[in-house]
């Protein structure tokens, strides 16, 4: 994508995305299949073709349910410091309102903690809480905690994990889905999170393939051509940062060089008065030993209603042909309005962050 | 697709075409991928998936190539009598002037005919040539001439066809196709002409596996994202006719009630002074025993430079999901601008022509 050609207005964009979101779900509806086995290759790439969420009741992991005992896990990761990322309401990476009113996009504070302390603290009973413990712990590092795109290439250095012992429970690739797709993961993420932790909607640029080990997720999505009902806006970046001197987290803007981030408005899309009535949310709750196919571009909110631990497999996208042109085009070109109102014209978002939403 | 929605205006459609063409030219360019070996079914679901054309250097019927002599085919066709489109340009299913200037979408004669006497007439020395001779024959009956669906579907009636006896030679279906899409073919048809016959832009709602079986076809394609640089127009609807008395072809305008015809504006788009800039071409020439992959919704305008027989699988396009959606973005919605300039309102394009050019 170069910058050299003519941007394509927001009135443009408006109609068009309107006029598309409208044929597409006259043709489709909120139907989502159904599989109840895993697909062959062959099945999965059509499956790709047309683009839509398939829920399928099974598992490339059967054995792992019973095995990821929380005993299981703490043993076998014994003394590792793994990355969790902390919020004081369980929304990482997220539209959140510092107390001067002012709405930021928020990425959470990283704490190193060892696999017992973690599951430790996301079993507490809230009732027993102190109020340090009000904090909520979410695993999702998402960089590829489990694999990286580094593992199935064999000229690049290393691919370290912080889950080492638990890679031999984890398959590196879904097969039909390499096959279908004729390329290897770009990263294999494990989720371990409870009730308390909330994604908040966005879409990412990756067919995604997601199973869920214990718990379920339960997932309000949206297709690409509803994206403009999710009200993307231009936020300044902040972070929580766990400070020294009371050991509380405390919301820190980050620099004003820092690029604004374009994130969707729409807090809770579970809500419906906060969606215009074009947008039709699906919901899909997968649970222990089922997986879900999210196509790339879909947006997704997801919850988890217990204890649930979960692991992924993103793939990039296939760039060639039209994918990528379609999602740019639903998604909208340009810099989205303020989420704050009026700011100064240096306040925008960058392509980089305009693009692609691994968070 | 039904009318109750807001149609999306002229401007916005205009611009966003811009934008999309350009987008997806800066992506893929005028690449086109050639294979060495037929494709197996998941190869070929990628393919479709990227939907850009290929050409296969290999064909699913390479014992015809040598088979289909002149002899052999007036042997097994004898007295049989075939359908053979007949115009005094060679410009079947085509914008043509009348003598009054005015532009029409005109459909050829059909003549019935031996297989014999035809490949006489597309055989002669155009020297030789009387006046009647200077007529231009094209086998393109298009109709599912070899199979059409029914003959996949045991419950419908028998499917006939005039090339019965040849039904042997031609595999009914592409097994490598029809597993990828999950279907058997809408329509399977032959094709012979000579350098006389042109066929018009257009695009079709099929997915089409092109099999040369001689001579040479000459594609010029253009992507769906490209298609509004071939200025579709509203056209009054015409047909070729033998006259009794005089045997010769008139032009006759069929009545005022036929719905027009919307058809690319644009004759002959190997005259790039015809074209925008940008519009990118890409000429493919398919060789016998060779296969063109044309996907959905591309646009192509064909030549031959000599005698050439040809035989295509059509597929109904994945109508699940956003590709019916974006043809149709791209393609245009409501009415085109007329084709003679100002004509009267109740003159009008149908939903039925504007939605599938499957001639």
């Amino acid at each position: 994508m170069t910058d050299h050609r003519e941007p394509l207005g927001h009135a443009t964009q408006g109609e068009a995305q309107r006029w598309v979101a409208d044929e597409y779900y006259e043709l489709n509806g909120t139907h989502y299949d159904i599989l109840d086995e895993l697909p062959t290759p062959l099945e999965f790439s059509r499956l790709v073709h047309i683009s839509r969420p398939v829920l399928i009741k099974a598992s490339e992991m059967p054995g792992v349910i019973s095995l990821w005992t929380d005993e299981y896990l703490t043993r076998r990761m014994g003394d590792r410091e793994i990355s969790i990322a902390v919020t004081p309401t369980g929304r990482a990476d997220a539209i959140t309102r510092n107390r001067g009113g002012r709405l930021y996009f928020t990425e959470p504070h990283v704490d190193k903690m060892t696999i017992g302390s973690f599951l430790d603290k996301i079993t507490l009973d809230p009732a027993d809480a102190t109020s340090a413990d009000r904090e909520v712990y979410y695993l999702q590092s998402q960089n590829g905690n489990m694999f990286t795109g580094r593992y199935f290439d064999s000229t690049s250095d290393p691919d370290s994990s912080e889950f080492e012992p638990l890679r031999e429970d984890v398959p590196s690739e879904i097969t039909w889905c390499s096959e279908a797709l004729d390329r290897c993961p770009d990263a294999v993420n494990l989720w371990i999170g409870n009730s308390a932790s909330v994604t908040s909607v966005h879409s990412d640029p990756y067919e995604n393939i997601y199973s869920v080990v214990r718990g379920a997720k339960h997932f309000t999505l949206f297709p690409p051509t509803e994206g403009w009902c999710l009200q993307e806006r231009s936020y300044p970046h902040a972070r929580y940062v766990r400070s020294e001197a009371t050991s509380r987290l405390e919301h820190i803007p980050s620099p004003p060089t820092t690029p604004e981030v374009r994130w969707s408005s729409v807090l809770d899309p579970t809500d419906s008065t906060s969606l215009p009535p074009e947008a039709h949310p699906i919901h899909i709750t997968v649970g222990a030993g089922e997986t879900l196919y999210l196509p790339a571009g879909w947006w997704h909110y997801v919850r988890q209603s217990e204890v649930t631990i979960a692991v992924n497999h993103w793939y990039d996208m296939e760039s060639r042909g039209a994918s990528w042109v379609w999602l740019n085009l639903l998604r909208g070109v340009g810099d989205p309005p303020p989420g704050n109102g009026y700011v100064e014209q240096t306040s925008h978002v960058t392509e980089g962050s305009s693009r692609c939403n691994c968070t």
